[in-house]
Formats: C-alpha cells, structure tokens, sequence
C-alpha cells in the first residue's frame, strides 16, 4: 500500500493506472476509520482493480461552531487498518495542498441539499460536494462508495455527478451498526458505554416504523410518530429532526402510494454528541389498494 | 464528422475513443463560428487524435438583460464550416439536455471572475465555469483550446482547472484579427463596414501602448492614457473599460517590473455592440534598471 500525499502525484498515478486501463475505485472518508469503512473498501476492491482511500477531514463541511478542531484523527491506526484489508493507495493529502492561499471557486447546491442536514448544517453540503469532486478529479475513480448513513448526502452526490456530468458509478453501501444497532461512526467515540447503549433506541425506532409500514401505515406523520414515541422513550436524546420522505429525492407527501420507496431519516444529540441514522423500506402493494387509492 | 445532440451520448463516445487510447481534444464555442475559432479547431487537431467542438449558446452566462434570443445562430453554416476542415464531432446539445429541470448545482467563483466583465456582467464567469465544466466532462478532453480574445475567460478557465483538479491542458489561442485589426467575434455581424473600420482603432491604441511601453513606459496610468487618447479618436466608441494589469491574476500596480508580462484589456460599446479586445507584453529590461527601481 502507497500512502500519497500530494494531489497531482496521486494524480499522475491515477492516470498512469487508467493508461493501462485499471478501474479505479475511490472511497472518500475523513479518517478514523471503523468497521463501516472497512465495508465500504472492501466493497470497493470487489468492483475495481486499484482501490484508493482518501482520509481528508475536509473544513469547508464543518461551520464555524462546528467540531472541525476536535473531530477525531489518529493516520498510523488507519494506515494499520488499511493495510491489513489490504487497500492498494491512501490518498492523504493537508489542507494546504486542497485548499490553497489562491483558491476561490464554490459550489452552491439546492435541490436536495436544502433540508435537513442543509439546514442543520447551512454550507455543510457545499462543502462536501466541492471536495467528493476534487477527489473525484484527483483519483480519477470509474466508481465510488458511499455508506448509507449519510443518506442525505449520498443523494448530493448523486446530484452532483448527474449536474456536473462526472464519468463515475455512485454506490451506496448498507449502514454498518454496533452490536445493539447503533450506526457506526467516527463521532461514537465521543459516547460513554451507557450512551452508546441508550443510543441504541435510534434503531429500535427505525425498526418500530419500518414494522408500522410493513402493516400498511402510509401517512406520512404517522410513521414520524412512531419513531418520535420510541426516542422518547430515552429522555437524554434531544431530537433534532425525524424526517420520513421519498428515498428518491427527499419530497414529502401526506400519504406515500404503494410501491414508493421512502426513507426515514433521524438526527439526535445525545449529550453534546450529534447522531444520524435512516432506514429505507417500500411502501407494500396490498390486494385493496385501488379502493385505498380512491379513498385519498 | 458526426454531430451528437445528447451528452450521455457524447460521453459514451468519448469513453470508447479514450479506451482506445485516443487523445482527445475539445474546442468550446457559441457557434456562428468565424476564422477565429476554425483556428482554434485547427491548432487542436495538431494536438490530439480526435477533435470535438462544441456549440452551445449557454443561457447561464448571459444577464436578464443580455443578448441571449439575439445571440446569432446558424448550425447549417457552422456544421459545413467545421466539415470543411475535418472536425471529427460536433457535440449540440439542447438547452434541457445540458440543463434539465431538476438542475440545481452553480459554481461561485471569486479571484479573476470579479473584476472587469465579472463586474460589468454579474453572473457571466460563474455561468461560463459550469457550462465549460459540464463540457470538459461530457467529452472527457485531455487538451481545450481557448481564444485569447476572451483573455479573462482564459483565466477564469485555468482556475476553474486549478481549483478543481481537473486533468485537462488548457490552450490559449491567438487573436484573430479582421483585415483592418479588428478582433473576429460572432457579435460583429451586428457591426455595419463603417462601423467596422471605425472599431479598428480599438487594435491600433492597443498598438500604441505596446509602443510605449517597448520604448519604457511601466506606469498603469499612463499605459491607460495612451490607450484612451487614441481610443477618443473615434467619438462613437464609448469607452466601457481600459485596464492594464500583470497577465497572471489582473493584478494592479501603480508600476510594472521589468520583466513582468502585463496585458492590456479594452472593453467599448460601438452603438448597441459591446466589443472586447486585448493584447499583451512584456516590461522590458534595460541596462539602468537598478536606478530605475531605486527610484521607485
């Protein structure tokens, strides 16, 4: 495994590979890795000849009150990690070499990149589109892997590729969780053992409403409520948001029709700790549904 | 030459021509195409196997009140010109294909977008960025070609490329020049053949200037006063801009170095027509320099 940490190095290694006609993957992350990752490379290295990480905490996604400062760091445990699972290149570059004194052109997204985490987090997805693209550029990648767990983020992704028209295959992985279902994430090393447990309670609600739906609940503030009930339950998460949208492009609507794929979508504090966490389920297709529909 | 109307299109192509190990260059333009941009197509075929010129009157670099239903079009006339010379594709996309509905990513660029035509039309750089982002995506280019008549397009373009890591060479191109000095554009259809030759002074005070500075004048004041006494020559002209500045970054200093390649930027309205033009030089070197600099 080659660790780089120049951008036009990587860059003319990339191009080299893709002379010789290697598919390239990229799995973009911000170090600290933990078993997600882990996942996501190697489902990386199953779609691709060359695999690149790329660890860049990226500080145009943080505002100014954010945790840009202390979000956890620790390379020689993730080039450990890496390396073990066998990752051909970790792209890691400073700040300086992605953003330099010169630099001065942004990206301004709307569309999906409004809500939710946009709102939370004003600038937040701007930031995060403007570096997947350069490390798109960088590593010149065929494809790329995206973990679940930021749902809404994958679809900006995929926004991007779609507007700016990037050559590059978007996959999104499945949400890799803790023994008693939290979401891995950089972030839960902030958690003590009894938070982490509690915290747990995030996935119990997923679940509570994936189950109401699965039994025919298709209104929109129904299914919220049955995650809101179930969080509750835990008086130490404060409830940021709980969202349930289409999984398409994050529109709501009174009552979802049979067969649309929705998502529901959480972010709690627990303490001074911020966690996401979704799940994806279909609305059924049930024998009554023409009357269904004439009811609306 | 084969004309693709549809960008998913045109990638696969240029995906297929790259798997090949073709080099493929690409010349962006408005079409109603003149001998300026034939040069362009022909100086790309002497750099790559392949050769795309692109025709799209971008809607996204014109203000509410700019020329864009004016903008001259003829694609018969273009497509003839370009098969003329051997141009391998002509990419046309429509406006829909390049900017669907649910478009909703812009690019913000500061740096060299900001001053002169970034300040005379507000919007235009951060449109031209995009559409020629798009562009360079769509067909996969190793090389692009620009006019230098466009000179601070040109710069606006290499930070693009800079900022965002894009693996593309950019050519700037040479002005060229109708018979009387006045430098080729599409818009000077809107010019009669008096006006025509009256806008040729425009070359001529570029002319003067570069006189004057061969002959040692380095002060940016009175580089502008040689080129507006002689541009005042001609009342019809109103004068929009007269900027000299270092052709790096348009950069303003009371006093040139010796040695520091300036360019000298004209922007005037002959009746409702906005005419740009430009030329560079270099501050010479002269054997009393150290004096010179002293006395600064």
């Amino acid at each position: 495994m080659q660790i780089i940490k120049n951008a036009s190095e990587m860059q003319k290694i990339s191009r080299e590979l893709k002379d010789k006609g290697k598919r390239i993957a990229v799995v973009p992350t911000m170090g600290y890795l933990h078993e997600g990752h882990l996942s996501l490379v190697r489902h990386a290295q199953e779609l691709a000849d060359i695999v690149i990480a790329t660890i860049f905490v990226n500080p145009k996604q943080f505002g100014p009150n954010e945790d840009f400062d202390q979000y956890p760091r620790d390379f020689n445990r993730d080039n450990s990690l890496l390396e073990s699972i066998g990752c051909d290149y970790i792209f890691y570059p400073d700040v300086s070499d992605i953003y330099p004194l010169s630099y001065a052109t942004e990206i301004n997204m709307s569309g999906v990149a409004n809500v939710l985490e946009g709102e939370s987090r004003p600038g937040h997805f701007n930031g995060v589109a403007l570096v997947v693209l350069k490390l798109f550029n960088i590593t010149k990648a065929d494809v790329s892997i995206f973990g679940q767990k930021d749902f809404q983020q994958t679809l900006v992704i995929k926004q991007l590729v779609r507007d700016f028209n990037l050559d590059i295959q978007v996959i999104i992985y499945p949400i890799v969780r803790e023994p008693y279902g939290l979401a891995m994430s950089s972030r839960n090393r902030y958690l003590s053992e009894v938070e982490r447990e509690k915290s747990s309670i995030i996935f119990v609600a997923l679940d509570e409403a994936k189950k109401a739906v699965a039994k025919g609940e298709r209104r929109r503030k129904m299914i919220n409520s049955v995650i809101l009930t179930t969080l509750r339950q835990v008086p130490e998460l404060k409830i940021d948001y709980v969202y349930t949208a289409k999984a398409e492009n994050l529109e709501i609507t009174d009552e979802f029709l049979p067969g649309e794929e929705i998502v529901m979508l959480i972010a709690v504090w627990m303490g001074r700790t911020r966690l996401i966490d979704n799940s994806m389920t279909k609305i059924p297709i049930t024998l009554n549904d023409n009357n269904f529909i004439e009811g609306i």
